[in-house]
């Protein structure tokens, strides 16, 4: 069956941009969209968020990359058809998709709104294999088609373009902000790494009441992350010294660096049950176990957030008037802004400006 | 005022075994303990179990000794005399001293029963300097002198001998248990390392509930595990192919092992939001963030226990008739028991039989 729409619709109507090898070079490629199944929505893509992952699936640095890769897994678009069984989705409604796009929607997990930690059969939005056998394509691409439980409400009044980064940069740091329930006015936060997900934490941080100390090794960021980001406190990573005056002083730390770091400095910073939460993906980490028993304190991962959260942070969004602050750049720009993303010289999150760029 | 007191009870009557440098071996030592305070409980102690903390204090492995030292934080006694404003105990009570003997009474720690993470001034219940400027001097000894708010009932059925290892082996495995819900009938948990606190586990975990899987380096404890402890399963932690047979299968781990090893194995163990509690202290701990990310995984450290939860587990222990499984020496043989200790030669706790052979 998914075959016969596969093949039905294999027109090569969908135009995106493509990695052919490691050199992870992207250039135009055509390709075809599965037909619009009856749960599918159709999604004009107007916006895509430029994630490191999209850098990492490209270059083939898991050695896992299925070539060609379209990446993009920041989707923001205006659905233009949709299945005779949606049912959340109209023509015209404004949507975006974010790092998957299927799940098994049977298990505990799928069942409790947690599809990200669905344990049969999750399907990341591009480079991975979709239950049809076909390889899922990403958001550097004009259309694409989604079972609609993997669809977000995105609301009128909220720009496209700044919906994009929420779709994975937002959801990164809003779902275990949340889940450690670091949304209790006057507590402290402290926000490692001022990317495109620490850029989200501040402001999240803010809106929920925290003092917020940025810890980041560009000290030229931080008269913009004190008036721009509205952050309380600005430290340079390598101030030792500030750090250890610091000691024992919050109740959260939330740490979206990917480069190898230890743990043990930002462990010393929070109070007694204070809780670490990592959100990069450094190759290890390490730390000394009795910084963490004597204060009974806790190092936690997360990963994006299932779909229940997800719409939740971009209600949360909008209703707060929270907007990532992006570089609008047009997809002719996507290998440039992927070379100045791994040199960290963003600020704070790129964003393809499909609609007007792609042809 | 204190200096006074301590001078006037500068008698020596109490007897001790002390290690005089960092060679670590004890030797008989008399000295005095401070006069019985109006808040004070003056304990005659019975027995005192033997924790691996005893060969890091006495062998000054942390550098900070200060000798004589007379080790011993598991105290168990008779109330031999009280002060004039002493409420909770009167003589002839049975009674129990953990880890610590004092701490400011004032933090929001203390006023919340976690005097444990007192913010000012917690006192060890050896080598430490206490309040009055004097070094605390543990349990290897005929009595001690505490302020009662540090002092456990130890109920008149439960057997002294087996109520020492509880003050800081149990509870350093019970306390993470109730305060990370491990008490929840049918959930699985691992428990790495069968020593004094592993074992402890094991018989908490099957009191609540649990299916419990033992991972130990010695297959030679395997028998006893399943049929005396009444563990599960047991699992050689060097089998790599049975442990990854039981990927993502257990809600809990309590690892006890104090060697370095890698958290990876472990973590890969736990199921999505599955929690690690360290109560071991390797000098290290490394992991995989990716591994814990992506399961949103947590891992969480943790110390002995205030004062509330030891009281609770002592009754628990009561209770549910759960004892530790000791081996009870003469004082005489302390040193070897230290011996012994250091090469995990115990099942699973010795315990000095205090009041029979300390003369």
């Amino acid at each position: 069956m998914s075959t016969t729409m596969s093949s039905l619709s294999a027109n090569d109507d969908c135009l995106g941009w493509a990695a052919r090898d490691a050199s992870g070079v992207l250039s135009p490629y055509n390709f075809s969209r599965r037909a619009v199944g009856s749960d599918d929505v159709s999604i004009k893509i107007t916006h895509c968020g430029v994630c490191y992952g999209d850098v990492v699936w490209t270059r083939n640095k898991h050695g896992d990359s299925m070539y060609p890769v379209v990446p993009g897994h920041e989707i923001a678009g205006i659905v233009k058809d949709v299945g005779s069984n949606v049912h959340h989705f109209k023509v015209g409604d404004h949507v975006g998709v974010g790092t998957y796009v299927n799940s098994c929607r049977d298990c505990e997990y799928c069942n409790d709104g947690l599809e990200v930690h669905c344990v049969k059969e999750l399907v990341y939005t591009f480079n991975r294999m979709d239950v049809d056998g076909t390889i899922t394509k990403g958001g550097y691409s004009s259309y694409i088609v989604v079972h609609e439980r993997y669809c977000f409400r995105i609301p009128d009044n909220y720009p496209l373009a700044s919906a994009a980064p929420l779709l994975c940069a937002g959801i990164t740091v809003y779902a275990p902000m949340v889940r450690h329930k670091m949304n209790q006015p006057g507590k402290s936060l402290g926000v490692i790494g001022l990317g495109g997900l620490g850029h989200m934490a501040v402001k999240f941080g803010k809106a929920f009441g925290l003092n917020v100390t940025i810890f980041s090794t560009s000290l030229s960021k931080k008269q913009e992350a004190l008036t721009l980001l509205g952050a309380d406190r600005f430290i340079v990573s390598t101030d030792q010294e500030q750090i250890e005056a610091l000691a024992k002083s919050f109740d959260f730390i939330i740490d979206t660096a990917s480069g190898v770091h230890s743990l043990d400095p930002y462990i010393s910073l929070l109070k007694t049950a204070g809780v670490l939460v990592l959100v990069g993906f450094p190759s290890e980490a390490k730390f000394s176990p009795a910084i963490l028993n004597l204060g009974m304190k806790t190092i936690s991962g997360s990963v994006v957030g299932g779909t229940k959260v997800t719409q939740e942070m971009i209600d949360f969004c909008a209703t707060h008037k929270i907007y990532p602050n992006i570089e609008v750049i047009p997809i002719q720009y996507a290998n440039e802004a992927l070379e100045r993303l791994i040199k960290k010289d963003v600020k704070y999150r790129f964003v393809i400006d499909i609609e007007n760029s792609l042809k």
